[in-house]
């Protein structure tokens, strides 16, 4: 390789690069432009696209750039022109070319992208260069950095919990069972909960952001085989307390996006100012029984007990300009662990996060319960076996406390944040019961 | 629960904090004395350990005190006193206290903790609340932190790949089988080196820390069957460009480790000035050739060709004081994807860097095989079928650039920053051919 200092093609748009200065920069062909006596195409990197021009007098020149195909690979030496005409306003006038690679013809095509067509996920691997994707993939990068930075900045520890595991979290209906050396009985996890749980006794207040997997049989738009969970679990916190944090980290999401990816916002076409609304604290909170009687008025049958579907929290959170918390859900909504309300043990002292605009839960979450005599009733209750969660029963034998902790899938919050219609596009190799390649 | 403002206990060793001051703190009971007229007890939270004194005469308290056990969960409302004879120079004068939960007697004995027991292992979800645990936790949360920032800082995006994958990267051997739907030839991740490949050609410098499942039958002290892989991919690099990046994130690490954890790092009896030593660069940087011939002199029977054992490993490193490149490797030592030599066909553009004081190795990197041709030719000298790598083999058809990546082993690496002697300890929920509980 080359000891030559490239530039990053976002950095030539800089008020402080001069018109007349010489650059050197590297990337793919994005667009090509092929007339009698002049070449132009757009080169784009990571950071930017440029047009770039190459004259037929060129010489030793023209006749590389004659054979240019989309996404080829070259660098370029070149002297940098303003040029209103050039989009961006900049373009760089081509003095030499290395072709590093000449692209074979690229399988995607216009119509492919136009009817959004199954063919752009079997061609994964390639479609992620699109500046659709990568305006996605940069979201979701500052997604995940605002997630850590704002358990960091409150004084959470970031722990690791096993992916194989025993016994279900969330029901045994969603388990991927595993070839564990021969050995039956071993599942991937479907939420880091319980291990947290045990970690709170330790460092009191914990987060993990980890895979988590769910055999889920539909053909939803809004689920995935294996997503991206950041869960926290704090100790000594009541229900109030840990929707305070939910609140307060999906809205430090959504500001940190917003101030850093309002480029590629606007490339997805999505409204800023929406999400600057959206994201104004406090949420709405309404109660599971506040919440029936919204779906009654629209028309909903639905009866105390029955959990909401997809059509009911659209119906829902089209009454709210904000996310809504969803609060107090019967018991046989929820998952055993959740600790029912002492003053109504017929609820839980659960929440849901309902994102606006249909997007659906993106976050689950409530106290769980502490006293052991109260969770093996509960377990057995459920029709479970106390024996297949003993080490998390234990839990409850030695210095239990009070706790809360939550769930948040981030694909399904990076789709809000993105206005995506369908959560594949939000995590770059999307895995459902049709789909494990690319 | 009560709206009392709690002082976390590390910080009631302040010098801000006076003798006498009114305090409130929570946590568990770590140590108790019983004597006639008083009782003494530690009490630890996430941040700290502090001597608290009841007194006989103190009414309504001792009867809660008497009957406390380890582990039990407490709130105490007391007096800050300075007191030359409490651990630390501090203790609390109880005025009031509540029992959350008095705990079962504690199962873990200071036998089994003497004795290194495998018991540990089966109440492991009580264990981590040690102070050995606990240390270790707390630096390996400042080992993710340390790596998120240092890729940040350099301009890397942070992307994820899938878990579920339908070719090896690493060899089929250590492939663990998942039913996916009933559908068979669905496994779980060794690596995502190559999805990482995949978005190189959107965001150039990208990285990953994510789960990684080796299905490793031996049981060494330095392998488990799911680990934390901390891995990056970058356009336009060389190997020595890549050695560059790989030495300057493990000295990062470090500092950072050695900056904010000494508390963690001396409870562990881990000397600081080893490791500082250790992180300085560059590291130690010989090739394969050397490597054989210091193994020669120090007795081993090794031919050329041969990959490295643990006993060579350990042996090699033993000649170093910081960290040592091992570069060069032969063809058949390393998986396909490696580039070979141009200069030197029979061996690989590839470095292993090995830990000091016998870790072993923690990165595994180079270049990889750039050219579709020479790629679909090495995939067939490895005895594997190219339509299996379909997706991959693409990535060269469509403007390929040079490129290099590595594969840091996260436990392996706390294994040695911490010093510890099995690497089932550098993680919170150990995972291995025997054990997949807690």
């Amino acid at each position: 390789m080359v000891a030559i200092e490239f530039t990053e093609i976002g950095k030539l748009f800089s008020s402080d690069v001069r018109d007349g200065t010489a650059v050197s920069i590297r990337g793919w062909v994005y667009r090509i432009r092929k007339l009698k006596d002049k070449v132009f195409f757009l080169l784009r990197d990571s950071s930017g696209v440029i047009q770039c021009v190459v004259d037929k007098n060129e010489e030793g020149i023209w006749e590389k750039v004659e054979p240019l195909t989309i996404e080829s690979s070259v660098t370029v030496k070149g002297v940098l022109k303003y040029d209103k005409r050039a989009p961006g306003g900049r373009e760089v006038h081509v003095k030499d070319i290395m072709v590093v690679h000449y692209a074979e013809p690229f399988p995607i095509t216009e119509d492919a992208v136009r009817s959004e067509s199954e063919y752009l996920l079997d061609v994964r691997h390639l479609w992620i260069r699109s500046s659709y994707m990568t305006s996605i993939l940069k979201i979701r990068h500052t997604v995940f950095e605002a997630i850590h930075e704002y358990f960091r900045k409150n004084g959470f520890y970031e722990v690791q919990a096993p992916m194989f595991i025993t016994a279900a979290v969330e029901g045994g209906a969603t388990l991927f069972q595993v070839d564990y050396f021969g050995r039956k009985g071993v599942y991937l996890t479907q939420s880091s909960q319980f291990y947290l749980e045990a970690l709170i006794y330790a460092l009191e207040k914990v987060y993990t952001i980890a895979p988590s997997f769910r055999a889920e049989k539909s053909r939803s738009r809004r689920h995935l085989s294996e997503f991206w969970h950041a869960e926290a679990e704090v100790a000594w916190y009541s229900l109030k307390d840990i929707l305070r944090i939910e609140e307060e980290l999906v809205a430090y999401i959504i500001k940190k996006v917003v101030d850093e990816r309002e480029k590629e916002l606007k490339t997805l076409g999505r409204n800023v100012d929406i999400l600057i609304k959206e994201s104004e604290l406090p949420f709405y909170r309404i109660t599971y029984d506040e919440a029936l009687e919204i779906l009654k008025r629209k028309g909903f049958e639905v009866e105390w007990g029955d959990d909401f579907g997809a059509d009911e929290e659209r119906a829902l959170v089209s009454e709210f300009d904000k996310p809504v918390f969803v609060i107090g859900f019967p018991e046989a909504c929820k998952a055993f662990y959740h600790r029912n309300d002492p003053e109504r043990p017929e609820v839980t002292l659960s929440a849901d996060l309902l994102a606006p605009e249909g997007y659906g839960e993106i976050i689950g979450g409530g106290e769980r319960i502490y006293d052991k005599d109260e969770l093996v009733k509960k377990i057995k209750r459920f029709g479970l076996d106390p024996k297949d969660y003993e080490w998390y029963i234990d839990l409850r034998r030695y210095g239990s406390v009070p706790h809360s902790g939550f769930g948040l899938g981030v694909d399904r919050l990076v789709m809000w944040i993105c206005g995506l219609k369908h959560i594949r596009d939000a995590i770059p190799f999307p895995r459902d019961i049709r789909r494990v390649y690319p």
